[in-house]
């Protein structure tokens, strides 16, 4: 027994065996995937978040005919002939106000002071805008909705300036399809139809467990061979961003027990920083191939290439590297693309894209992704030279990345790039 | 008096005497917009807030040498000449983990077992990869940590696979400036030099006054006259996005002292939505002329001409008109871009643009800029047919908008244009 776990460790020791390629773990991992079930949020909550169910409206909006201008509504035969050489007199006998329509019935000749989006009162058909219209010299009038004379200068047509029911949206129609991410204006036209509601995909829970004995929590100043852990507060964060729901109750030891229970939480993925690797203090990995499936191990890219994917139960699990570009990378690469899918969205990558032009060659073998940081300004594209994958700065400094995938070499000075622009 | 008030009432029914550009407008307004003052946030509420002052490290990250492979630490010296021919034997004589160095002095031919992340032992000056090494036939010991004897394969240099103290991060260097808006990977490596908060901009407070007499509160089905509220839902999904802390205690009534009361509340921004023409019942202009300065009152645009900019104290003030799609242009216009700037962010639109073409034309009168709606796909951009700023669903619908300039009489079909694309 002794014997074999040397032998294991001498094994782990040398590195992975064999490496997957970048493309045979995402169609493992894409093959996990499916968006979550529903459930019910109300509307301020509901902006960004993914629709889970088609919305028809069972409304007409408006639920009336109304003014799209404030002026006069008339029957548009009253105003027949009318122009600013033969003004014609029409007889103001009420008004119509937003909520508080005319109740009586219009007969030619006449005229109702209306507002915008108020309600056309029976029997007209048009409105005269304000600025149509001249006025009797009749001052005696001291309310303004009391009855009075006012003069058309032109004449308007059958339902000029009259929003027709149901003009933005017709009862029965569907108005926001399953899978959409909602956007603010969505959320008015939900509302305006009734809606306080609104079904959504679910967001995945996520546990984060970051291990390292080594590691001081968040917020505490680094001493002797401590370091200040950088992966929780970034990885929180990024989870954050696609949609999950960060569950992060602190820093994890190296403990098997403890990482044991980490990968048993109630979570929809469980995301493990550090320790991910191949030697005998690698917990993780032995873990998840223990209690679970540990179907990727070692990975062809750089950074990243001590990446884990596994399940156990129904719960997908992740195992990034405990160097912070490493853990980047490979959040971004597949923890991301599951967070988002899982709560029903693009598999793609939220970073925009642009094109330029490298300045410097990036040179990578075949056979392996590389993930370069760069920096972009006026087009021309500069890798930085970085040493490895716990240079977190490098990313800060970087505008984003390059990618080179494992069939290319790289490219040469001035080749046309696509760079992946960080937040 | 009666005699003024119903001047009045007729010069506001004819509409405005003279419209601003949108150019005037914005000039205005960007004379009045500063950053305001920084707050401290916790590492995980700080993502996507915007850095309020430079940040620099007052210590080294990483604290010291470390490993940046798994594998043995030795002087590189006793490595000398070594190959898969010529093997040469190193005593492993304890092992380095992270957090957990080894203590002793390093000696010539002598190695210690460690893992990447760990403390360089002193002595050492390199580290001899686990894929170099070969494994005596000593299967005595029982504790991978106890002595005993492996073989290098190869010869490191000084310095290989060595990170240095400070490589990441040298004390006394600037790692993020003044105005960054913050990455997840910034977070990072704030923690990492220990920092557990950082000063950010504070968010602009924008009290949201929906009036209209008119109006449902959401979640209400529109009946009879009556119809939801769809620009509260919206406007404050669109502050949010744009970084504002919404304060929307709900429907204000068109009153005068209601509105006057939203008018003074406790805010850097109010945005008033509906009542924002020329009528008398029209209360908002008046009383930001009467208790402040109404700058702006009219624009030159399609939708949303019956805007108004103005201050009252310190805070500003936004007239959005009631009409939705006005509403989403007006704010997207003005007061998104006031909002941006207050906390510290880009006055620019959130909005990505792509080029397209149009597959028809778009008209609009020299010396007003129009908002048009547009569909695209597959590169071709088809404006939305609409009539009216009152049919919202025409926002769902577009993938975007068109900004034909005051000084353009649009595009023809074929040409060439910008189009920003919604969420």
């Amino acid at each position: 027994m002794h014997h074999t776990r040397r032998e294991a460790d001498d094994v782990r020791m040398r590195g992975f065996a064999q490496r997957h390629t970048v493309d045979a773990a995402l169609a493992w991992l894409d093959a996990q995937l499916q968006p979550l079930t529903a459930e019910i949020v109300s509307l301020p909550f509901a902006a960004g978040r993914v629709l889970a169910a088609s919305v028809a409206s069972n409304v007409d909006v408006p639920g009336f005919d109304r003014a799209m201008m404030d002026g006069y509504a008339v029957i548009s035969d009253s105003t027949e002939g009318a122009s600013a050489y033969t003004p014609l007199q029409l007889e103001v006998v009420g008004q119509s106000m937003p909520g508080c329509p005319f109740r009586g019935v219009v007969r030619k000749g006449e005229a109702i002071r209306i507002m915008t989006g108020a309600p056309m009162p029976d029997g007209t058909d048009s409105v005269l805008p304000a600025e149509w219209i001249g006025v009797e010299a009749d001052e005696s009038g001291t309310n303004v909705s009391s009855p009075h004379v006012i003069v058309a200068l032109a004449a308007v047509s059958p339902g000029k300036h009259v929003g027709k029911l149901g003009e933005d949206i017709t009862s029965g129609t569907t108005i926001l399809e399953s899978g959409r991410v909602l956007r603010p204006q969505d959320l008015g036209v939900l509302s305006s139809i009734g809606h306080g509601d609104v079904q959504v995909v679910r967001r995945p829970r996520v546990r984060l467990a970051v291990t390292g004995n080594e590691l001081l929590p968040s917020g505490m100043r680094p001493r002797g061979f401590c370091i200040a852990d950088a992966n929780g507060p970034m990885l929180a964060a990024l989870i954050d961003r696609d949609g999950g729901l960060v569950d992060f109750p602190g820093l994890v030891k190296d403990d098997r027990d403890a990482i044991l229970k980490s990968l048993h939480s109630d979570a929809d993925i469980v995301i493990v920083s550090g320790g991910t690797s191949v030697g005998i203090e690698d917990l993780a990995p032995m873990l998840v191939a223990q209690y679970g499936e540990l179907a990727v191990h070692g990975i062809a890219m750089r950074p990243s290439s001590p990446t884990g994917l596994g399940r156990i139960e129904n719960r997908i699990i992740f195992l990034l590297p405990g160097n912070p570009v490493s853990s980047l990378c490979a959040y971004d690469f597949f923890a991301g693309r599951a967070i988002r899918v899982l709560g029903g969205r693009s598999k793609e990558w939220p970073y925009r894209a642009v094109c330029g032009r490298l300045n410097r060659k990036i040179s990578s073998p075949i056979g392996r992704l590389d993930y370069a940081r760069v920096t972009i300004a006026d087009g021309l594209v500069e890798p930085l030279a970085v040493t490895g994958a716990s240079v977190l700065s490098s990313t800060t400094r970087a505008d984003g990345f390059v990618i080179v995938g494992e069939d290319s070499e790289g490219f040469p000075a001035g080749a046309q790039v696509e760079v992946w622009l960080y937040a």
